[in-house]
């Protein structure tokens, strides 16, 4: 450990996960000594950013274990939580007891132990549910559309708790569609296993007219990174959005393009069980300054990129990402 | 056991606490099989109704072995939660873990096991917030001003997305000023002990002007059982209020008169943390049909009663009630 005492640690939770990961790597470049937690082991964590990880959940004990070895936390990304919508229908208290009780553990350990320690929640447009028609202010009515967005709406309700009654300085982030490099799941993740599996007549559920508010990944960190609150006891809601709206259609032959070769795309007009038709940010509802650096056509590229770099090139990569 | 096996079982959590009690014993005498849930054993419970008392805290462990024994409930009042707003506010996270993840749970468990079972949940007019000057519509805007009331409001959350991913029946009831025998906390019981300990200036905190919402236990019982879902996947919210409006001031005088002697009443005109000034329903949040049976008059004077002949009468009963 060549660690300088005088760097704090910032803590970020679900740092093994998409974002988390990406987020706990930018900290670490800008200098922060970084403090990831998770359910599992991230293989990747310790080498990416020179932190540590801690394993296990969002636990008192690993909290504990990780204020004794390292001292209060300095900031904290609170980014831990449920996947996706479908499973948080499956299994809802599952999802609920991954991002409801893991947000009300961490915000009251900070309670005790740094009650000045600034804390971004990521929270998602699924708490907006699927009545808008156009473009969504961060000041609209909420109204979920599955225990994955009442879950991530009772996470903003603590941070606004914690804020109230301790002081505690809370931003919430709520995450429109982030894709980058290291996203297992979703559009972009399906569409490149079915054509690294040789699909030629590519079929999708919906219409392909859904629009989606698209960020990548590096863009939605530094989003995050900017909306740390200053100390203050102050609780602020930002979209993590206003990126670069397209229709699922355009993004899937945009894929489809950087992949190559001849492909045939259709939809089978069928929605998904609590799809919403449209989640637009609403530029109003970004942060002040924020602005994309990656724009789509190039994220897109990247990501195709990196799935034949990285997932086909696995010992039966390709096999394995069809596991549940 | 001569339960006759028609008899389907109907469940009350937070059974052995002032409500719940009272609740259980309204419902066994409509003739139901009462299956009581707490924290720990409730010695009056079994003798009060002739049903089977588990304690061990809403767990999946206990409503695993109520189910074996007893098959599935046929409604679920879920009062189990939190205690009282100081409480939330020095514990936030045993609050939650009381009042939010015991209904997840409950929520859950039925999802699996009796989805169309109708379900009460208990929450609070301190969802509502202390910003309200007049009488609190059900529709009103929701901002709590505790732990304790985010809590709760992230309750009705729960119950209102187990109704639209999984169609569970639910009613919430949002409880004002709920007094009666049997209630060991706040003013009434506050103000006996001060009574019973033979002080005769009695300074309470406050301006004695704050207008509560005054519901005798007896009457809230009936409401409560009144707003059951009939069993359509159907979310509703009810205020329990609407019942006999009076000022802490008033109501004071009111239990010092009953109480029967010479005693001055003060105010120190310093509010409580988080104490709203006005907690009052509208009529029109209150179920159809309900009505007041017990006026504030008779019902406080009955309190001073019970007061007197159960706590009076206790072993050292006017030592105990100020343990913490």
């Amino acid at each position: 450990m060549t660690q300088s005492k005088e760097v704090k640690p910032v803590w970020v939770t679900g740092a093994g996960g998409f974002i988390g990961l990406h987020l706990a790597r930018f900290l670490a470049q800008k200098g922060c000594h970084v403090i990831g937690f998770g359910r599992k082991q991230a293989p990747g964590f310790a080498l990416a950013t020179g932190g540590v990880f801690f394993p296990g959940g969002i636990a008192v004990e690993t909290m504990d274990a990780a204020l004794a070895a390292h001292g209060r936390p300095s900031a904290v990304y609170h980014l831990a939580g449920g996947a996706t919508v479908g499973q948080s229908i499956a299994e809802p208290l599952k999802d609920f007891e991954q991002s409801v009780v893991s947000a009300a553990r961490v915000l009251d350990f900070l309670r005790r132990h740094a009650p000045d320690a600034p804390v971004v929640l990521a929270s998602s447009a699924a708490v907006y549910g699927g009545g808008h028609a156009g473009s969504i202010r961060v000041d609209a009515a909420l109204d979920p559309y599955s225990p994955y967005g009442y879950h991530k709406r009772m996470v903003e309700e603590l941070g606004r708790s914690y804020c109230a009654a301790y002081g505690q300085p809370v931003s919430v982030a709520r995450l429109f569609s982030v894709y980058g490099e290291g996203l297992r799941k979703q559009l972009l993740w399906d569409l490149c296993g079915r054509l690294a599996a040789g699909e030629t007549d590519i079929v999708l559920g919906g219409t392909g007219a859904e629009m989606r508010d698209w960020h990548h990944v590096s863009d939605i960190v530094r989003l995050i990174h900017r909306i740390l609150p200053e100390g203050e006891p102050r609780f602020a809601v930002y979209n993590g959005g206003a990126g670069a709206p397209a229709s699922v259609s355009t993004i899937s032959s945009m894929v489809l393009e950087a992949w190559g070769g001849n492909h045939r795309l259709s939809f089978t007009g069928e929605s998904r069980r609590g799809d919403p038709v449209n989640l637009i940010s609403d530029p109003s509802g970004v942060p002040e300054g924020h602005q994309l650096q990656v724009p789509l056509g190039r994220g897109l590229a990247g990501y195709v990129d990196w799935y034949r770099a990285e997932i086909l090139a696995e010992p039966v990569g390709h096999l394995r990402r069809s596991a549940p």
